[in-house]
């Protein structure tokens, strides 16, 4: 469901419904913000206990009040449900709900929670909420909300819309957002998400001509393919939406049988979720802030080299500056050839090393702006940095006009600039936001920033199929676990390369036509974890060791086999695990990491939503630290990464067959040429 | 040299020689400062050109000038010499010095510099830069400085004493702390620190009874002895030391032979010298401000648990902080039973989970006294963290009063209390920083800071001396690399084992009563890297194996070689790597980490001051990830870690001969029952 734009955040008649009298109260609120802020549309307070309510005519019940838009249900939980219900009779079109006890609250709550929503449903109301703290339109002055922050008129009005599914974060970054002079233009509180998540909403604000980029902060995620949508409408129209997401606990993944769950951990799931679908994802707070806009005005040129360029008149700042860059992985680049030849006869300074300090020069504007224009215009520059010293504090007109000149002459094609005042210079930014010119407020904040501007669009989704060979051996499988046997099958319909083996009967008899040495193992979907059970048995190098082996091993098995699997041995030069899973917030994840223990001990993992195009699985390759001897580190003979990257996009559509709760083959061996897959596990659903 | 107290920070008499008339100049900031800030003593500003400066009567020379305790010498910086010659016959006892072109100018302006240090030195004076913007005292108004921030009459006055190698950055942390009002003691700008380095005039700054804390801005080390010193003498009078680090270039490290170097880089060494010698470094730049203050308040307590409880009035934030925090690797401890029992059947919300969230009803000033004054006597308590919702807004009083409230009612040992303030809320930050409840300016700060009050105080440093056996073989050796041979023998006069071995002739005969399988090496000191070169042969199972490898490595060998080492195989249960180097700005440092290519390229490695104490090797083994199976992870079998600390510590005490430039065992092979080394390489200088 979309919901009407003009009924969210541009309604002719809003109701309040359980609006109070009591300026104190806090259900007072929304009716004080709208007239505080202009508010032109018709405000009818909702409340059977007042002849008015805050000077305004109450109507004793929405069923009286006449035509509504948008109503907010200011009511305790129970009240707040007939209040919905009173709404979808009244055909009203948004309906946002304060009230806690839902979802939140227990199994009570959740069956509260989804009447409400089956209520809204059959209505066709976007309810929003419930738990939330209202919707903010500041352009029109709708600032229907219970969030004190919003006491505050002078928040300014811009292109930023915020969509929180914390209701009192939506206050916090309103307050921390106008110290710094960030222009908003909508705020909405998700709350619980009955019925209207945060990728649903924010598609229908799309349409808002003044929106211009989207800060949300995430809880969760509802529903992925509502946000997936809105990332790509988004991307379309250039509208960049930045994310900060709150940890995730890792309850819930303990079910997992594979050893992917282990190495990723649930918590990195959303993040790794948000990048894939092109969103940017922060973890410093002020970059919630700062982002959004600098993506909007200064992301990198595709033609331009993809690195920073650190202006300053102090080289302590500056140098701050560069080092907080730089440890984000983006390559630094010095003053550029051309700048040098223009500027350095003219006894400007420039620095020596990679921070173009211009020291204390810096502080006569027409310096300044030369030394801007000239970087703007230079081919060396991707992306330019002003780390602004003390002037920024105390002459911020100074400071910001040789920018806006500089920025103005620059030719088409020149490098973006963005800007970090390092005293404390609230008037600087203010400015510098006034004129669109990219602020950031701290210097950690600037350097994930200056990551952000610089990160390729990240490589699309896959779209390879799953082969229907593939396909049938799943759909005739049953529930649960496959065994090693059943789930190679699927790996070979897929085209993957295993070891030349042999399956036994269950009691071990059987040739082996293989080369010696071999591997042998016990089948049996109850035995995911081969080498913990005893259930392996490597480097048999005759007939009579593997028959020994075998015996042995089925005198010990701690549960009935389905056959004795004999593999040759195989060798690579490094190894990997290509591990599938479902999340259950948001679906399919396929992760890549190094081989052996020391992959889940380390971390060295890398996690994308599935399927992968082949150039996503080449970007995960690239991320994994522990390959670098197979790209030849210190001599070592290189493996066939590329091989591996194919090989990352193949299983990834595993993800395709709704039943395939987990797939993993652990270890796949990286050979000079080819890989090759040695272990295999399914469990379907 | 420790430089006087009082000349220093609060001298009678000042000279301000090249003071400018001109009251837009720099040079004319120092005596508009002292003026502004009501600076009790007299200002002689020495000018040649003017009879009076500013409205003060000038001097032409400092030798008119009488007795002068502190000169500012603002002068370019061959004139600056001059005036520095006249300061040493004039008997000043503290000269800063402004100008740049010395060190940081190539070989003449650092042949400039040390003679600028020589006449200091002979003269007794204790010399301040060059490239200082100066010194300031807010206690007295002794604001000596050219940096413009100090314009601000509303610089708050506290304990906080900032030294500052980079003179902009003074200001910068004054501008940025002012804002949320950090309370300021002095601001010392070091410069090129040719005499007084940081750690030196830490040091006399300690006997300033204002200065409670400090905070370090480094680029970095000229005088590690000093330095450490300094941290010792402030740990005794419980003044803590906070440091922001610039980061290094790997350059100069180049040179190095060992893998050590690859594996830490350059870059590390400073900060693992801070720490290792007891200084807090932080990695966010608010941090800086915030945490020396809070250190003095609100470290934990040695008898409660070293945990993190998160209190809050709003979820989403509430939420961030914990998340911030629990990623620094802080436990979080939720809302202790005790206050449970006493708050719960009040019908106080406490949150379910982690994060005591008391909801909106926090807003009431009683209720957050109560539920903060339980959770302070709490025994689950470790640190209080109140993450304050838009109330630290809008009512800044209402919110800091109940923590007052709370805190001063609290019994003796109870928890530390520490603050956030989630929205922009400059006023409650002043109130809080003015009640001395520590209060952090950002999420990340926080969290940073919350880490730093819950570290361990460091173990020691050791106090082991190298046996005499081996300082002995050590004096007789050459300088450059020794070959594995001789290295080997100094590692066994210090105790520690080695394979059973035979050294066989250049020419590869002689008797090998070993155990096959064997490895043979050719032994050079040109050869420290023997995989690379050839001439390294595992795995020999009898004795015409080795013979036939012997002959084929002779035949290769891109060097003479002095002799044949031949050892027995022997294997562990996992390796480590242990490094000793001298980096040129903090002096010795050991390594340790993880075996194996894979060290390296994940970066799995810690390293600290050398020599260091069994505890400090203890807590070194610790940090290495890679350990995890050797510590029983998913059921290996564990190594002994306790035997791989004690060689830590032991080759740790090669740092004792100063001869030694570096020093290597890779691998060392972890056993069930103690360690081996393999490898040996000793650099003497």
């Amino acid at each position: 469901m979309t919901p009407d734009l003009s009924a969210l955040i541009a309604p002719s008649r809003v109701a309040l419904i359980g609006a109070s009298d009591t300026p104190t109260r806090l259900t007072a609120r929304p009716q004080q913000f709208l007239t505080a802020h202009g508010f032109g549309g018709e405000v009818v307070p909702i409340n059977p206990r007042r002849e008015t309510v805050l000077g305004a005519r109450a109507v004793p019940s929405i069923t009286d009040a006449g035509a509504i838009d948008h109503a907010y249900i200011l009511l305790d939980a129970e009240p707040a449900m007939q209040a919905l219900t009173d709404c979808a009779a009244a055909g009203v079109r948004v309906v946002s709900m304060l009230a806690d006890g839902f979802a939140e609250a227990g199994p009570e709550g959740a069956a509260r929670q989804a009447r409400a929503a089956a209520i809204a449903k059959e209505a066709g109301i976007a309810l929003i909420g419930p738990n939330s703290t209202g919707v903010v339109n500041l352009t029109n002055g709708f600032v229907c909300t219970t969030n004190a922050a919003f006491v505050d008129p002078a928040i300014p009005r811009g292109g930023l819309t915020v969509l929180s599914q914390s209701g009192s974060m939506t206050g916090m970054l309103a307050s921390r957002g106008t110290a710094r002079g960030i222009g908003f233009a909508n705020f909405i509180s998700t709350g619980n998400e009955a019925v209207m998540d945060v990728g649903t909403l924010g598609l229908s604000l799309l349409d808002d001509p003044t929106t211009t980029c989207f800060a949300l902060f995430l809880e969760t995620v509802r529903d992925a393919g509502a946000l997936e949508r809105f990332a790509q409408e988004a991307a379309k129209r250039g509208k960049p939406i930045v994310a900060y997401v709150l940890g995730q606990s890792d309850e819930g993944q303990q079910l997992a049988v594979s050893h992917t769950g282990a190495i990723v951990g649930a918590a990195g799931a959303i993040p790794a979720f948000l990048r894939g679908i092109g969103i940017t994802v922060v973890t410093i707070f002020d970059a919630l802030l700062d982002v959004p806009g600098a993506l909007v005005k200064a992301r990198a040129q595709p033609d331009r080299p993809r690195t920073a360029t650190v202006l300053t008149t102090t080289g302590g700042g500056g140098g701050m500056v560069l080092d907080q860059i730089s440890a984000r992985g983006v390559e630094i680049a010095g003053c550029g050839a051309q700048t040098r030849a223009k500027l350095g006869p003219q006894g400007i300074a420039l620095g020596s090393g990679k921070l173009v300090d211009v020291t204390m020069a810096g502080a006569r504007p027409d310096v300044m702006e030369a030394v801007i224009g000239s970087l703007l215009a230079d081919p060396e520059t991707g992306v330019l940095v002003a780390a602004i010293g003390s002037s920024a504090q105390y002459n911020p007109d100074l400071t910001v006009d040789p920018l806006i000149k500089a920025l103005s002459a620059a030719p088409d094609g020149h490098a973006p600039l963005v800007t970090i005042p390092l005293p404390h210079a609230p008037d600087a930014l203010r400015l510098l936001a006034q004129t669109g010119v990219p602020a950031f407020a701290s210097v950690e904040s600037c350097a994930e920033g200056v990551a952000a501007l610089l990160a390729d669009p990240l490589p699309g989704r896959g779209d390879t199929p799953l082969p229907q060979t593939a396909s049938g051996l799943l759909n005739a499988a049953p529930a649960g676990v496959m065994d090693e046997v059943a789930a190679g099958e699927v790996f070979a319909a897929m085209d993957i390369a295993q070891p030349a083996q042999v399956v036994l009967s269950p009691d071990g008899t059987g040739d082996v036509p293989l080369t010696y040495p071999v591997v042998a193992k016990l089948v049996s979907p109850d035995l995911p974890h081969k080498t913990e059970a005893g259930a392996i048995r490597l480097n048999l190098t005759d007939d009579a060791a593997l028959r020994h082996a075998v015996a042995d091993m089925l005198t010990e098995a701690p549960c009935p086999v389905r056959a004795v699997l004999v593999q040759e041995m195989a060798t690579g030069l490094g190894e990997a695990l290509i591990g599938l899973t479902r999340d259950p917030r948001v679906g399919p994840m396929v992760t890549l990491a190094a081989g052996g223990m020391l992959a889940e001990v380390l971390g060295d993992a890398v996690m994308r939503p599935a399927p992968v195009s082949i150039d996503a699985a080449r970007d995960m390759v690239r991320q994994i630290k522990s390959f670098a001897p197979l790209r030849g580190y210190r001599g070592s003979p290189p493996g066939d990464l590329e091989a591996l990257a194919e090989l990352v996009a193949n299983v990834s559509t595993l993800a395709r067959h709704e039943r395939v709760q987990e797939a993993e083959i652990n270890p796949v061996l990286i050979r000079a040429d080819g890989v090759m897959r040695l272990d295999a596990l399914i469990r379907l659903g």
